[in-house]
């Protein structure tokens, strides 16, 4: 092959935002599980791009039926759990595949309460964050991290921001007390894939947030960092953590024309343009993994 | 005026979608209200639209202006209030402003869990229903239509659909159970604008998630009529309840193919197309009020 | 029935957004039609609001049957007629529908260019506006309504705004030279739905936009009122126009503090919040038909 | 510093969405150019995230004025040069800024046509395609990338798909003539930033969707890959192609039911699941730059 040639580079492809939902009603007392996956496999489909010929592309019509069969078969579990099982079914079940990409965002629901109780069988949506995974496996080299998108919070007090410099284009006057605000997109990497999902999801998200609310903040990078630390330093089974949070600008209305004042109490929220903050929080001495944080949406 | 020209028929305009946050810091626990505030003024404003002639047009600057600056003179308490006042301010202001349309969207916040305590400054927004509410000015005409969208419900049990009429196009197969699901948008009319609307506006709320859960439902139709009528029967206040919901279809997953039986435990969550279902519930006997309607969002 | 018992209002229902793509190929070049369409029916259905009896229910789901089979049988041609076809299959065929809303929106494509010519079977979306048409049935009075959204405009001058009241709240400055741009939401009913719709929709649209482009506007208002009397104008066939157009606002950006002057070239395109002008436009004498515009969207 | 300790990993911040609009009025016959901006700083900002200092921080308010004054001191020509000048200003005039992200999505403006003459200051949206560019910069290292999103093309004929591997999984049919659509996301990066981007762009986009209408699609993989090739083999500047498209299923609607054949012209456009196919497509020898397709929108 002369060098120049055009030849395909790296690809993946599959089934994109299969949506699932998944009731078990073994008792009068159901449970739902309600899932968006992606699947996308990686390996040998070179043929395919360059010359048309498919005899190694599994369908992704294929990829979405499995999905389902796989709920049905093995339940759902964590999504983790269930990323990872579709995973091995295809890198162990097909010779040209070699890994791939999975991913799955989580819709959660509450019981309505009736009269005070949960009900059995009706849910509705719970609106905060959504949960989201995606497993990366390259041969035997599994990559799970973990986060979650949309969860908007707001510190009314408890943040400054000066001492930043001055050039010709900086008009933004010092403050010692404003209104910090913004939509946390948080990830995390797994140690090992080898994690009880359910239960250390909660512990990791209430982690975020409650550091977002004690820390007493002097920027958001200063807040965000304090975030990826807390989790750190109380989980070991966390490797690194990624904050991507944009600066969701309050504006205090300026009242004075009409004769009155403001001690930070009416604001304007602005849409747009806004701050954007992107961290990655590890520990000294990890080796950084910046092939599996490029297959993981959320960063620009 | 000869008959056929051309001349100005409804008309009105405003400032839409102002945002707003309140801060209330009168003591270290902090209290935050974020509204969307939209403003619309209605009377003679015939001249700026034939000539461009603006000395009636009491420009849309100045309407959000007045949103600010009330919301720190006065607070904002509840939405309707808040825009039972704007209303007044602007048809008792003006001589040409005879009437208008006031409309908020309401973005519900929770504290920030901190060892189990709620956080004092700290707030995370809280997803599930947007609360709205539309007020409506004629001189002395007022009516106030609160409601919510967005609350996604579903039944996992508890819905059958059949008994339909099967012409030539038909081919739905009957069904004794089946996934009920819906994104509510709920609207309702008080009989009296002098209501405490904070204290009754979950107490409405809760009933018609409730009364979602607890009917066995029929038909969306049916469901969706139990749930204005719970209403109607609970609430003297209450003059009129709108419903708009969609259908949405959640599909029981072919697994046959796959040697696999599917006993009502995997579903697909379709997008589109959706059945669509919107139905007013109200008192035999009470006059309807279409023009109050016309101006509501949420039906087609 | 005593006065004060629950009963049932105003309702429809049917199937919403049904993705519609229609390929005619009887030539080697072939066109195509793309739609989503909404039926609702209107009529006797009170037994199943009431007591879940479904007898008189043509199920959402035949609705869609017929979209799709009526586009095989009888083509698409223009919306308004296929919608017209719809509306008389559902009246005329079951006793209890009485009338019904059928609405469509219509994705434009153009033929992808290859070494300068129009491809035979190879299409790009054109993104510009949507052409939307609602067709409203009630027995045998038809009202059909057409028209467009997404058509952003601006004109980089030629736009006063001055002359408004001044009052307490007021703070905007006079201008005579500003930039002005709307998101045109346009609809128009035809005086008689026999009209050839698609030699007449462009006529309408272009007209509209060379009228926003064309007039020394001094406000928002003028603009839109001078559009919609412009198509009233030109065309006998139309009875009313309404438009509904936020005021996108450009802010001249202060340049000032960087030493530098900025004689209209520099502006903050804002999203929120927006000027909102709607107007309906008509001819004098002409009945106002206010049951008609309260189904179609776009307007609040 | 311990293994161990808790240290910031990657990590980049700046103001994104700055919505720009400049008006080129040196002649009757204006001219608009319409970007949102997005400026984000590479650097050392440890000190800012561990202990909250920001001597170092140049404030993202102080990047958005950069952007405005600089669209007046030196106009924008074309998206690509005016970031590579905000790239050498930030970085050449910081010592602490090392590097950088700049994007910028441009939005297209028709001139409206009255009486079939273009307007001289009256501007209409075209709604196709979005032109996107991301330059980075590390030092001296420089890298420009073009692209754009928002392409929805369609074929009618002219795509197979068949020889696919059958499973246990597997119920897709086999076919020889299908619709293929898709909403393309492509990305090319440009061998020397020395380039005339403005003459270049639409010779690329146009390559790029005239080959998709060329093409005997065989697979959406078959056709991605020719996309890319076609531009590679005719555009010495370009190095690099990635293409992420969905494939959006038009599903043949099954009329059998009502005694209709359906010979490939009634669809149903289905929303999701898609597939959802991603290649890269470069020259034999070219070394990979993950570093810099990593901070490109639009792959997962």
């Amino acid at each position: 092959m002369a060098v120049g040639e055009v030849v395909l580079g790296s690809n993946q492809y599959g089934k994109a935002e299969v949506r699932l939902v998944r009731v078990t009603r073994d008792t009068p007392v159901h449970e739902i599980e309600d899932l968006t996956v992606t699947t996308q496999l990686r390996g040998d489909f070179a043929a395919c791009h360059t010359t048309g010929d498919n005899a190694q592309v599994v369908a992704t019509d294929t990829q979405k039926n499995t999905v389902y069969a796989f709920a049905r078969q093995f339940g759902v579990g964590s999504p983790e759990r269930f990323l990872l099982r579709l995973a091995r079914h295809f890198v162990d079940g097909f010779d040209q595949v070699t890994g791939g990409r999975f991913a799955a965002d989580v819709h959660a629901w509450d019981r309505i309460a009736v009269d005070g109780e949960p009900h059995d069988h009706a849910f509705v949506r719970t609106g905060r964050e959504t949960r989201r995974t995606v497993v990366q496996v390259d041969g035997d080299d599994v990559h799970v991290v973990s986060g979650f998108t949309g969860a908007t919070v707001l510190k009314s007090t408890g943040s400054e921001f000066w001492g930043f410099p001055r050039d010709a284009y900086t008009t933004l006057p010092e403050t010692k007390d404003r209104v910090l605000a913004t939509s946390v997109t948080a990830w995390w990497r797994w140690a090992d894939p080898d994690v009880d999902f359910e239960a250390r999801y909660p512990v990791v998200r209430d982690l975020l947030l409650a550091t977002f609310a004690q820390v007493h903040s002097l920027a958001l990078q200063h807040t965000i960092f304090e975030m990826g630390r807390a989790v750190l330093e109380a989980c070991d089974d966390v490797a690194e953590v990624r904050l991507s949070c944009p600066n969701k600008h309050h504006f205090l209305v300026d009242l004075e024309p009409f004769g009155l004042d403001n001690p930070n109490e009416v604001f304007y929220a602005a849409d747009r343009p806004y701050g954007l903050i992107e961290a990655d929080v590890r520990r000294e001495g990890d080796p950084p993994v910046p092939h599996v944080w490029a297959s993981v949406p959320g960063f620009v």
